[in-house]
């Protein structure tokens, strides 16, 4: 069974190393968003591709899920000091991965090549692309504060400002990183992971030419709400601000275009009966990663899941 | 009498540190070579400025005379990991210097702002200034390796290459930065350091502007060359590469047209007497700078010259 998984964030990070786990590397592929992708110190910096690479490798702080473990402060501490931004935390380590990907662009390496070499590197197994080799910088708009860069919503303001809506700039112009249409293409499923749907799926399904297959192809989707919250990240505060009542049904009714399955927790058993009646397959599990092995049987319930539907032999 | 003082390289920052514990920093100006500075990692890296800068500074590597005190090497060891280049050695707090600077050069700052900035944060009291705030690169035209810029030649191929030139590219068409010829003017009198005359005076020497106002100043010169050797560094293996005895006297030589005044090292009594002939004030003096006294030494003796020369008492 060939599995593209669709991610973004650190709980897409965590349920893409659980799938890592149970199912061969060669029949894996991750499609990261790059929408949060910034400059920083004339640096390229991609937080949610380093935070999946990073967990794949197991070089990831497991206390805050993103950068790198056994991390030393020094280039950024010395920059805040003569007057540098320090409200982006770039480990010393960290920076060194941002050095080389900046240098290597700069030579004429698209980032999907580079991301290849960084995963050689590292011993990652499963394909890791990157969404599109292109810039297309998610912006927040916000009610008081206009429109934000990603990070500067995100980690400068702590996700405060109220959002209005989301622009995935350049988008349209966009395509899809080699490899990106071929392995949907050749998916028996694609999973989208329990990533946030507005700024980590959200922006891989707007890369054109995504969607379209999509269309045609069996997806999964595990929602990031549990019980109306996220265990982190603005997932539910985005719903709320846009009118939506946060919840693992507004996940299911986002996606509902693409799903065959959906998984929830099962604090959310409400909203399976729902969903179900759409005529959508649901799982309903504990869905929360507190560890590596939430991680691994998470990912092993969704791909049972997921032979279930693709083999036809659907739960009563 | 205000003071201005030419430099670059290590020995450079030796002197001016010296120079700027016997005089009152407003009557200190420093002007530096930027000609070796360059990109790495899309960071602009001024290699003379910092270490002028972290010398002046109290941060310097005694061990090394260039980058800083009790340094991590995280960034440049995971670049490296990855495939980067390691030859240049960016410490991870010398690396925080550097981010900012190419931070503030996008937003539209001077080197020169920067460097100032920069210098109040350190709590540097003389004035430095690069030689300009344009780019102009020190190429390095050797037999073997062809044209290589100053980087490769110095720290990459550790000067082994035999030079045929020198080219100061883009040189014609750059400006002295804000602050280099209204110093130079009101100069009383101005201190070629013991720098390399090839690779740090010669680029400053070339900036548009400069040598046409040092014809008409007091000029002093400190020999790089002692006994025929450097410290450190190439200037001798530069000379002789070039078809000229490295010595004392072949950079009074070199810089003949502007000196009046001239310190070479006891051991090159000889050449100081053909110096003198030719009308330079000679000072023979220990000029190894192995602590912070001998530079503090060494540049008191160079000031006395200096008054002397500029007040008519000549030394007998």
């Amino acid at each position: 069974m060939k599995i593209v998984a669709l991610a973004g964030g650190v709980g897409g990070a965590k349920f893409v190393d659980g799938l890592s786990r149970v199912i061969p590397s060669e029949d894996l592929t991750i499609i990261v968003n790059t929408g949060d992708d910034f400059n920083l110190f004339g640096l390229r910096i991609c937080p949610d591709l380093d935070t999946v690479c990073y967990t794949l490798a197991g070089l990831a702080n497991p206390e805050t899920g993103w950068g790198r473990e056994n991390e030393t402060w020094s280039a950024l501490e010395t920059a805040a000091s003569l007057g540098g931004p320090n409200w982006f935390h770039i480990g010393d380590r960290d920076l060194g991965l941002h050095l080389e990907r900046t240098r290597r662009i700069a030579l004429g390496q698209s980032l999907s090549e580079i991301v290849s070499d960084f995963c050689t590197t590292w011993k990652i197994a499963p394909t890791v692309l990157p969404m599109t080799d292109g810039i297309v910088p998610t912006l927040v708009e916000t009610k008081d504060y206009g429109i934000l860069g990603f990070q500067d919503y995100f980690v400068r303001l702590r996700c405060a400002p109220v959002v209005t809506g989301f622009k995935f700039q350049n988008i349209e112009y966009c395509t899809p990183a080699l490899g990106v249409l071929s392995a949907l293409q050749s998916a028996d499923v694609v999973i989208f992971a329990p990533s946030n749907p507005w700024v980590s799926i959200g922006p891989i399904l707007a890369v054109p030419g995504i969607s379209e297959v999509l269309r045609s192809k069996t997806v999964v989707a595990i929602s990031p709400i549990i019980n109306g919250k996220t265990v982190r990240g603005p997932a539910a505060k985005m719903y709320a601000e846009l009118g939506i009542t946060p919840s693992a049904l507004a996940v299911a009714e986002h996606y509902r275009e693409f799903l065959s399955g959906f998984v929830l927790d099962r604090l959310d058993s409400e909203d399976a009966k729902i969903i179900a009646r759409w005529g959508i397959i649901v799982l309903e599990t504990d869905s929360i990663m507190s560890n590596v092995a939430d991680r691994q049987r998470l990912a092993r319930e969704v791909t049972v899941l997921c032979r279930k539907i693709i083999g036809g032999s659907l739960p009563a």
